[in-house]
Formats: C-alpha cells, structure tokens, sequence
C-alpha cells in the first residue's frame, strides 16, 4: 500500500511558508501502517497540478493532496482532481448551508465566492470540516483513492483524525504497522553519537537506526516494521534497551518529550520550584517552560531584567559585581541564579546572561558567549558557553543548554539523595 | 529555465522533522530568476532516489538536491548522483584534510566514516563547506545541472550564498527576476480581506496576487517577472500603492517585518520604553521582541508573574482586585500593566493574563479567555479575547494580539501628537 503525499500551493513553492502538513500527514500514515513513499509540492497551476496527480496516481494507491480548497480564485485543486477523475463538480447543500450559517453567526456578509467551497466532483464522499468552512472530499476509481484536504494545518490535522484515520482503517483494513521511536540526546555531537552505536547501525534490519541532527538535539530514530503495532513496539523496546546504557549520559527524552517538558516532569516529581532571571534570552527559557500544561505547579515567576539597572535593583545583583566583571560574566550569573531564588523563595534560581548577537561583543568577549549559572540545594555552579548562529539561534541554543543545566543540577540532586 | 528541488531524507518522509531547505531554496532561485516548479521530497532508499532523480533531470534543466551528504550509513545522496550520471566516485584530498583538522581542532577522534563525505563524483565543481565537514558538489551534463547540498539548514544556506548563487549567475546569466512582495495584515479574516481587493484579484496579469492565512497573519502575496529586478520591483510598487489605502487599518508590515520587529521599530522611533507583565503568555511576548536586535533600547524588563502572589508582590496588583475579579479578568490585567509600568518606570506598561488550556477553565471563564491591558501616556485601556487551539497556539495567538495592542496603542499615540 503505498502513499504519495501531494502539498498544493504556489506559496510552498515561493518558500514562502513551511509545510507543516506534509510531515504530519506522514506521521499519521504511518502509524497507519501506510509507507509514504513520495512527497511533492506543486503549485496552483492546472497543468502541472494536473500532469503531478496523475503521476502519483500511477506510482501510488493512495493519493492525498492538502490546499486549495478555499474560496479564492487560486484555489482549483477539486477542479484539477475532478478532472483528472473526469467527474463534474456538483453543489453540496449541506456545506452551502454550513458556509452561510458561519458568516450568518459572525454577523459578517458572506462573500459569494464562498460558494466555491461547497462544489463537490460527483459521487465523491464528503469530509465535514469542524474547524473550517471547506470540506474534504475522496474520490475513488479503479483501486485508486485520491483524497483532498484543507490547507489549514489545524483544519486538516482534525479532518483527519475524525474522518480519514476511520475511513482508511475500514477500507483497507490493518496494515500492519510502522512505529518509530525517537531517542532524543543532547550534548554530544552526530557522528560521535553514532560511533557508540556503530555495530548496532552496520547491522540493522528491522528495525532501521539513523541519527539526524535536529535543532538542539541529535536524536536516534529506530523504525520498526510489525503484523501488529504491539509487535512492532516489542521489536524497538529491545533494540531501545540496547542503545540506552550506551548514551545514558546524553538521552533526555522519547519521541515528543521536549526538553521543557522532561525539565517539567523532573521538578514536579521531586517537588522543586523554579525561578529564573533571563538576560540575553529574554524570557525564552521561561516561555518553552509555560508550554508545557500545568507548568505552574513549578514555576513561580521569572525577570527579564534585560537592562542592569533591573538587575541591580529587581534581582539583587550587587552593583559592583556589574562594575567589576560586567554584566555577562561568571559572576553576575552566579549572582542573578541567587538573587532571583531569594526574590521568588523558590528551590532553585537560574541565571542566564550573554551576548546574542550581532552587536555588544567586545575584545574579550564575543557574540554567542553565555554564562548560564544556577543556584539550589546543592550549592551554585556555573557553565561558560560559546554559542554560534544568529541571534535567534544563540537565544534557542542558550535556552536548550539552560534547560539541559537545570535538568542534570535536579538529576544530580536526586543521585546524592538531596 | 525550469528548478527542481529535491530535498532527501526519510526523516522527512517519516514527518519527523520541517522541510525549510525547500522554502529557503525557492525564495532564493526566484531572486535569480528561476522558476521553481516542482518540490520533490525523497527517503534514503537508493532505488527510488535513483528514479526521482532522473525524473527530476528530464523535467527540470536545474535540480538541487539538499541532504545525504553526512558521514552515516543513510548518506547516499552522492553515491546515487555519481550513478545516475555515471561518475565513479575519487577521494578529494583538501576535504579529506579538512575533515580531519576539524576534529583535531576539537580534539576528538575522528570516526573513519567521517571520509565518506570527501568522496566526490568524478569531474564534479567542489563546493566548500564552511559551516560543517560536508562539501557541496555541481555536476554538469548534457545541458543539465544537478547540484548537491548538505541538509544542515545553516550548511545549506552558506554555501547557496557563497558558492551556488554566484555559480548560478555566472553559468545562465541574468534570467530576469521573479520578485515578490509580501503584505502583512493583522486583524481580518482572509475571505474578508480578498472581498477587498477583488477586483485587482479578477483583473491580475502581471503582478499576480495571492492572499495566504499564515501563523497569526494574512498576507498578500504580490509576485511579478521582470526583465530586471529593478523593473519587476517597480510593477510591484505600482500595485502595492492601489492596495495599501484599500486595507491599510490592517497592514502592519512587509516581507520580513514581522510584528516584533514593526512594534519594535515604533517604540524606537517614537523613544518609548515598555515593561511587560506575563501571565498566560509565559515570557513569550518578552521573547519575540527581543529576537530583534536592539531591543533593549525599548524594552526594560519584564515578569513572568505565573502565580499570584508574584503578580501582588512584584507587580503591585492589590490582593483585592484578584480576590473579586481573579487573576483572570480586566481589573487585573489593568492593574498588572499599571503596576509593571511603574515597577520599571517605562513609558508603557503590558499586563496579559488568561486561560492558555487545556486545564483552568470555569464556568464563565473558558479556555483561550485573555485579558490583554496596556497602559501609558493615553491612560489605560483593556482588551477581552477569546483565542482558539492548542495550548501553544493560544499563547502565540495572545502574542500576537498583545504585540499588535502595543502596536495600535502607540500609533493612536503619535495620531494624538503624544
């Protein structure tokens, strides 16, 4: 059974936006048991929408499409696929009525050229779209199936879940399954990471190893091949419990455990609290915390104190530290983790402060130099590091190696018994 | 002169990560004057790469491929390219030696696997890579161009500029220009704003027009050909000047102005500092505005008050107002942008406080309830949203919405003469 992923849209080609759907399409598929084989960006241009669908149909038995099911001039992908199926696009009164009602609850005057969205090619099944006014369609022919799906990642995503999984699964039955498992590390570079598992990448089967350099992270994918996903899952527990003592000191989490949210999971376990004074990456390491649901059961509060004053007079940090070694430095960092552990009470205080570029480097102190310091149980420490990209890079970076510092000081705690 | 992009990697066909080679590729072929028509993403399977990439070459006279040029096992984007042009592949000694003084200069031991990324297909232009081990190849043939790049986005980005661009130039000449205009709005839903500017949308040649719902935004895409770029920008203007009136109470910005940078920039301008108090938002708001360089200028500090005791405390709200009203509500927001103004004696003061889900809701205070308040030289005033989606997105949403309060706030500022 195999998938070809088809993204519309001119704006995808322009690189003007990144194809969230593609990726997440191929997730879903997966766990489907559908191996996606091809993913391809077109345009909103019917000749080649045209001669592209057609090719995937031919090389695939599954075609699903995103995009171009708007009610703007540029949306022609139903009439592309009505075509190439050659079924007359016919009104849907029901999605009509649904267009209506929705501007109707607005108060808003309904553009007629929302009507496009309720043009059906004949005899396909109709998604319904609870987050958005387009529905979604399946048109099937000869044992191939094409399906058209909104552009709107989140239009799409529920689209999917609510109506493709069910409809696939009761087409097509179990497929067996694809799982992968996603070792996350941080702290050690990709090709030293793969030496430590090199005997085990040379001699993969089912299932498959690769390593991909992710932003922050360097993570391990194991991809397993099963009857059942039970099976499949078994075949990467084994596989996982091979790898892990080997990079035990660098795995921080699975699949989706961001970071944030193992740093998250490690506090509330251990009943710590947070508070943080973040210079340079300007209240980024308290916002990836906040991400994560229930984040306030551990975090109490944070300052930007981007200027010294705010330093000086919010945070508590001693006005002749800033004078005598400067803001960024070992000891203004240090002096910041403890300042804002006293103001907020909390367990554990983190201090980061650097350069992030372009400007306010100095002679001896460049662009991407962050001092990330903090203060808890166990006594103050503090880490030099350098930092390299733009300054949106050296802001995610620091905020990374900030988080991975609060998780191994909490780990180091829990290994003393502290 | 027609591109293929051919980004390889079956972490993307997997959806295990976002494709921003592709976008990034296409906004600069376009700039060249290449017309991109086709986005193909492939897996690290040596049979199909094989047939896409020879599918590429028959369709496209230009094929750049990004990814598979690393030292693992899965890294076969070469190997497949010297096959499909018949090339063995010889060892390159400078990036053989390279690769090595990269790692002394670390001093760690080199992984022998490490010199896969020295070998190169016989007759191939070396691309050097100053960003990482892998060198970028060109292979020419028969009037077909396939060019290789590493997958590592700042990788890829370098040598394109560096190396590719130049190559690009110097080999076709001036192809004309592709440029496109990017209309930022904020505030209307995408049906609605085209209703504005249908007719230029019916009636389009040259410039052509497109309207996009991106993250927090809708755009206007204007794109135009032009025998220079300077003739292809002057096309835009012209259209730009007859759009801009028709939608200006919700155009905040163009191309990359994004609202950090735009509210940015009026603070600047106008010398205005701002502190900002955080609830729900977490430290995302302080984040966004200071990716902009130079932000400290404007922004003195912030808080992340996530409980309420920081939020009496730090920022000064009375106990009172959070007894009656809850943290959530217009009273406490109002006291929050009051107080954080005058904690740090800014100019302004923001106070944002609601429900970012999935837990807290009540019965009259629903998920994605956000009390937006700004307070300065015009008094305060205080905004009710209701935000939908996930967690993250309600945050970012209430970003956005915060960044664009401060923004109109402001211009209503300078409108008064203030």
């Amino acid at each position: 059974m195999i998938v070809e992923i088809l993204t519309t849209g001119t704006e995808l080609l322009l690189g003007q936006i990144v194809n969230t759907n593609a990726p997440y399409l191929a997730q879903q598929l997966n766990k489907l048991g559908f191996d996606v084989l091809y993913q391809t960006t077109i345009g909103d241009n019917r000749e080649r929408m045209s001669s592209v669908l057609i090719q995937a149909l031919s090389r695939a038995d599954l075609v699903i499409t995103s995009g171009g099911l708007g009610p703007t001039q540029g949306d022609i992908t139903k009439e592309v696929s009505a075509q190439v199926f050659n079924r007359k696009l016919v009104l849907h009164e029901p999605s009509k009525a649904k267009i209506k009602c929705f501007f109707a609850e607005r108060h808003a005057a309904m553009p007629e050229s929302n009507l496009r969205q309720a043009m059906i090619p004949e005899g396909a099944v109709i998604l319904n779209n609870e987050r958005g006014t387009a529905p979604g369609v399946i048109i099937e022919n000869n044992g191939k199936t094409l399906i058209n799906l909104p552009g709107p990642p989140h239009e799409l995503e529920f689209m999917f879940e609510q109506y493709v999984a069910p409809y696939l699964k009761g087409k097509y039955g179990v497929q067996g399954a694809i799982v992968s498992r996603v070792l996350r590390t941080y702290g050690l570079g990709e090709s030293m990471l793969e030496e430590k598992i090199k005997d085990l990448i040379l001699a993969q089967k089912n299932p498959t190893i690769a390593l991909l350099a992710r932003k922050g992270e360097v993570v391990i994918r194991l991809t397993a091949r099963g009857e059942t996903e039970l099976e499949a899952n078994q075949l990467i527990a084994e596989l996982a419990e091979t790898i892990t003592p080997r990079i035990s000191e660098y795995l921080f989490g699975i699949d989706d455990d961001n970071m944030e949210f193992v740093v998250g999971q490690n506090l509330l376990s251990n009943k710590l609290s947070l508070a943080l004074a973040e210079s340079c990456t300007g209240g980024l390491v308290s916002s990836r915390l906040t991400d994560i649901p229930g984040s306030s059961s551990y975090l109490q509060g944070s300052v930007v104190c981007y200027s010294n004053d705010v330093k000086v007079q919010d945070i508590g940090v001693a006005n002749e530290i800033l004078l005598q070694h400067g803001a960024v430095s070992e000891q203004t960092a240090i002096a910041m983790a403890a300042g804002i552990r006293r103001k907020f009470s909390t367990d554990i205080g983190v201090g980061v402060t650097g350069i992030a570029g372009p400007g306010g480097a100095t002679a001896d102190k460049p662009v991407g130099l962050v001092y990330i310091a903090i203060d808890g149980p166990a006594g103050p420490k503090c880490y030099k590091n350098h930092f390299e990209g733009q300054r949106t890079e050296i802001k995610f970076r620091s905020s990374q190696e900030a988080l991975d510092t609060i998780r191994r000081y909490v780990r180091d705690l829990t290994l003393l018994g502290g």
